[in-house]
């Protein structure tokens, strides 16, 4: 699948207009956070190219590019944590996506086991696991 | 002022560890998500060096690198949007964290004027603005 997604031709345009024109980064790749749906919490931060953006927009299910493995990657195809989007917001400079997801599965989000991937706090420079 | 942090050794002081090691990218940079620390709302995603990291960290407020300007900028500095860090996360790859804020100012984090930078949803493949 190849998708492509226009070039805002200038700032009011890629602020304010309504055509969905992402910036890419030079690697094609814009952020995306994911939040839980019903309770506001941060997921995970993920990268997404056009093709993942597309491919999240076309299904309703979060797709993400995994920087490490240079590849689509359809959140939860192995783990059943598919991420069902309730609603995506792009931001004012179109290089961000915020979506908030419904969590499949076991209701995680992350590799390690916890629900979100941030489950450690900074405290006085050290990490504590809170999840 | 010059910023470093360890390099975790392995995953499990990457995952598990109670030190604070970013895997910082080939720019030197990880995600940085700043959340409202009493909505909850998700109001910008930016980036970190080592050193707007480490100047987060020692003042309280929320410091960013500009890639567009290609330097340290405390958030707030000109605009009075200000964000004091409630509680700062890393994820478990410690590429990205998260910041709950309470913004100074006049509250809003986002330079066209809305409270988030996330302003608009993406309806239909079209942006709508629904602050």
């Amino acid at each position: 699948m190849t998708a492509t997604f226009p070039t805002a031709p200038d700032s009011h345009a890629l602020e304010r207009g309504a055509v969905l024109a992402p910036s890419f980064d030079a690697n094609g790749l814009i952020a995306a956070v994911a939040t839980h749906a019903a309770t506001g919490e941060v997921l995970m931060l993920a990268w997404m190219n056009a093709e993942a953006l597309q491919a999240t927009l076309d299904t309703g299910e979060a797709h993400y590019f995994s920087r490490s493995r240079q590849a689509l990657w359809k959140k939860g195809e192995t783990s059943g944590q598919v991420q069902k989007v309730v609603e995506l917001r792009v931001d004012c400079d179109q290089d961000a996506v915020w979506l908030k997801v419904d969590p499949q599965g076991d209701g995680g989000a992350c590799h390690v086991g916890f629900r979100s991937c941030f489950y450690r706090v900074v405290e006085d420079g050290k990490l504590v696991e809170r999840p």
